[in-house]
């Protein structure tokens, strides 16, 4: 059921007077769910019992925060049909993709549930002891990672569960040993209350301690800026756009005691369209491509919103079959009508800029908050002369950009932001013959494809989903796949420490089975 | 020989008509060597060259990379003992130390050699494709750490070697394939260029790219601001001051494109004497702590400079001890004029400290320039009560906190700014005794003693030199030991990449032989 209430720690809260609904994009109505948003006092208790929490839950083994992930898991889908209609309601998006999304979130929980199981991300790595040695002798050292402390995790808009209440960041954290409090979006609370109540259920049935979750309400950006400032909290999740995730960026950096913000925010995703490619398959390419570009109405950040070639009839070609092709798909509805109205809105600025030219619209009359597609072309100089063309914007839109030569579709590369991701459509030799033009692009991006598509983000350890600022604030760390939980932690050192205080992962007898470090040496083996 | 200019990539250059000349703190007079600051103009085409080199750089092998480091250790000990005096001249610290410095600069180098060439430091994870997975067929996806471009060193006024020209940090960024500008430490300059020479011969003998290196002369803070805001520059690494590492810190964010920085800054490494202990050996500690403030005239990053303990005879004994050892210690000359004003200045602000007394103090007069070593005493509540308290004072100086009970030493650490190191003098039983007040230290600190002094820090796999801010700007990474290498690389993943254009890291036969994680499992074989 949804309450409208915050969760703070296991309790359920409203304090506050200031109330907002959630909205149903399809029926473009109000939904019937009112929601409180956190106050400044819900805001510090979550916090206090995030604290409190933390210091139990960070010496909790893997096995016991395993149990807990895999409860949370089974409680999301214990949650049953209540939570796909709400999240259909709440979001606009079909149940497809509902179900799908929800397979998805309780995947990622159980890999992080592996991971844990497994054990060796804790990074075990152990030189021991030489008494002997001239001139000083060396002592023991050992280090491993430990958790950092409570994260800060904000929903994001177009996930309204694998990038939530229990999507990557919180399932991440709270693998890694970090109470989380999100910061639940609000074009979805009411789902994301349902997951709450799900996470509530398995902190409860598995002994963890109140406080290593809570889950407050916000419709502004109060909320979430208080939690950010606030002391207790040391570390920040976010995915949404590059306004917002700098502006948090910014506000963690001044404070007194600055925090990591990992936020995952805009990305165009350059798609270089090569000759060979186009000429032995331009017309499957440009249908996927269709494709790509209108998966969930061109709301994933994965979205291709730059495609990139050199001038000539295959890439002419291909315009014309990609226009084709998109103007044939139903648009589908998007998000929330802010998201729509900034939709029309960047899609009308771009359009308008000189020197661009209108491949494909679809220009049909459809319901309301429904995102119509629409392709530019535009010349490289034209490209590069135009930072408002590199622009993202959000929704079933791309710009084709045809360059002169090799040497300018180079420096287009050259002069984009960073990305999440970049493509390339061609055949082998191709990728040798235009080295350079590979080059500059992977030095642009996390992710590089070769023929295919970036929509479609693998949760596995060798997945990166982070890139250059400002696809995101640290291109360091990834927020898809197991890597994830390498940010919510940091290495300690145990110099000499005795063998019976030591923890798990670093005594002799290495009773967890890990893969370490032992003297510069890989081994599962004792000491 | 000095000549006074930078390097701009291989090429002596003095276009300014600023210069300073470095000082000689026995002798207490300027030496000889006059060097000019770099100009704008200098400054760009060392980013410029650097950026080009990057191009080639990032794509030689481990291989190729350690012959350069290695050739870097050889050229530096072919300087002899011009460096040796050049060294002892402008920091006043004896030839042992130099030595020693020498050694540990030398054994950085290859100890980054041997990393790259066992090579499995570059993380390759690895998840083949599974083209029957139902719903959807999973693409083979690819990751390995690439270098993220040019990174900015400024050396260290306290370690003229081994944390400067060709320390730890240029060592592990040009180990990750990152060309390096150090801004050079204004202190020793001279034996920046000596260095910077034998790193230049070092890039022509093994044919690296002009531009690899670069070495660059400052007074000032312009030439180091002006090279942190350079957009060519990608990550930042120093070790100094709060001040000046927060500023570096907070400017590094303000960029269009925020960049990290590796701030390596203040510590007053607290040491918790516990009673057992101090019963059982608290003469032989007291003399080993006595050794380990004044070790290098106080002037290292581990110093302790806070000791912390529960009231009563053990710890009053261990007091007056230390007390009587410390003012046994000849002072040492401090490495500039600045150092030893600042000491001064420090150490009397806080014996002037309300409800602080002086335990020992060395008054008797020494030549310029020379620390005299103080211990204060103060009471927990009052510690707690007075922030000024909790400031480092670089040099021979420290504070004896004494604590009512056990709890109030919980909440003494518990207040206490992030720190590199914590120190438990105890026995066995009191390790299990005290827990909750070692798990307190452990979350203040990125390295945890037990039974040793802080000051002296090994080179290895196994090292955190790092903690919670401010004791450095990224708990998450250290500065020394070979994990340093991390903080110039970020992950890249390639999908559904052909077999031939893949890097050798991640090639299907494991031409490099290294570990990899593949499918989950952790392994050297081939796939």
């Amino acid at each position: 059921m949804i309450t409208g209430k915050n969760y703070i720690g296991n309790e359920l809260s409203a304090k506050g007077n200031i109330t907002f609904n959630t909205f149903d994009p399809k029926l473009n109505i109000p939904t019937e769910w009112n929601f409180h948003e956190a106050t400044d006092g819900e805001i510090d208790t979550a916090a206090e019992k995030a604290q409190s929490a933390f210091k139990v839950y960070k010496n909790t083994s893997g096995e016991q925060r395993a149990d807990f992930l895999i409860a949370i898991a089974e409680e999301i889908e214990g949650l049953g049909d209540v939570l796909i209609e709400s999240y259909m309601k709440e979001s606009g998006l079909p149940e497809g993709r509902a179900k799908g999304e929800r397979g998805r979130t309780m995947g990622q929980l159980r890999a992080f549930a592996n991971l844990l199981e497994e054990g060796s991300w804790i990074d075990a790595t152990i030189d021991t002891a030489q008494p002997e040695r001239q001139p000083l002798p060396k002592t023991d050292i050992r280090k491993m990672q430990v958790p950092i402390g409570p994260i800060a995790v904000f929903g994001s808009s177009n996930f309204p569960l694998a990038f939530s209440t229990a999507g990557g960041d919180t399932a991440s954290a709270l693998a890694a040993g970090c109470p989380v409090i999100v910061k639940s979006h609000p074009m979805h609370a009411g789902t994301g209350e349902l997951v709450a109540s799900a996470m509530i259920r398995a902190v409860e049935r598995t002994g963890m301690p109140d406080g290593v979750f809570s889950n407050l309400n916000s419709s502004g950006i109060e909320v979430g800026q208080k939690l950010v400032m606030h002391p207790n909290v040391k570390g920040v999740g976010f995915t949404g756009s590059i306004r917002g995730g700098t502006a948090l960026y910014q506000l963690a950096n001044e404070r007194k005691e600055p925090i990591p913000v990992f936020a995952e925010m805009g990305s165009i995703n350059p798609v270089v369209a090569l000759p060979g490619a186009l000429m032995a398959k331009g017309e499957d390419w440009a249908k996927s491509y269709a494709g790509s570009i209108t998966l969930g109405a061109g709301q994933f950040c994965t979205n291709p919103g730059l495609l990139l070639g050199v001038k000539g009839k295959e890439l002419e070609e291909f315009g014309s079959i990609l226009g084709k092709e998109i103007e044939k798909i139903e648009p589908g509805c998007m998000l929330h009508p802010n998201i729509h109205k900034g939709y029309e809105k960047g899609k009308e600025e771009l359009s308008s800029q000189s020197k661009t030219e209108v491949v494909a619209s679809f220009d049909t009359e459809v319901p309301p908050n429904y995102g119509k597609q629409r392709i530019l072309k535009v010349d490289g100089s034209d490209f590069m002369a135009n930072p408002k063309l590199h622009q993202e914007v959000f929704g079933p839109f791309s710009v084709l950009v045809q360059c002169e030569n090799t040497d300018e579709l180079e420096k287009v590369i050259d002069q984009l932001e960073g990305q999440l991701t970049g493509t390339v459509l061609g055949n082998e030799e191709e990728l040798e013959n235009y080295g350079p033009v590979v080059e500059a692009l992977k030095n642009r991006v996390g992710r590089l494809i070769f023929n295919g598509v970036p929509t479609g983000v693998e949760v596995c350890p060798s997945m990166q989903h982070g890139g250059p600022f400002p696809a995101s604030t640290d291109s360091r760390f990834t927020s898809v796949g197991t890597s994830a939980i390498q940010r919510w932690v940091r290495p300690v050192s145990y110099q000499n420490w005795p063998q019976n205080h030591l923890p798990d992962a670093l005594k002799d007898n290495n009773p967890l089975g890990i893969m370490r470090l032992v003297d510069g040496k890989y081994t599962t083996s004792k000491i």
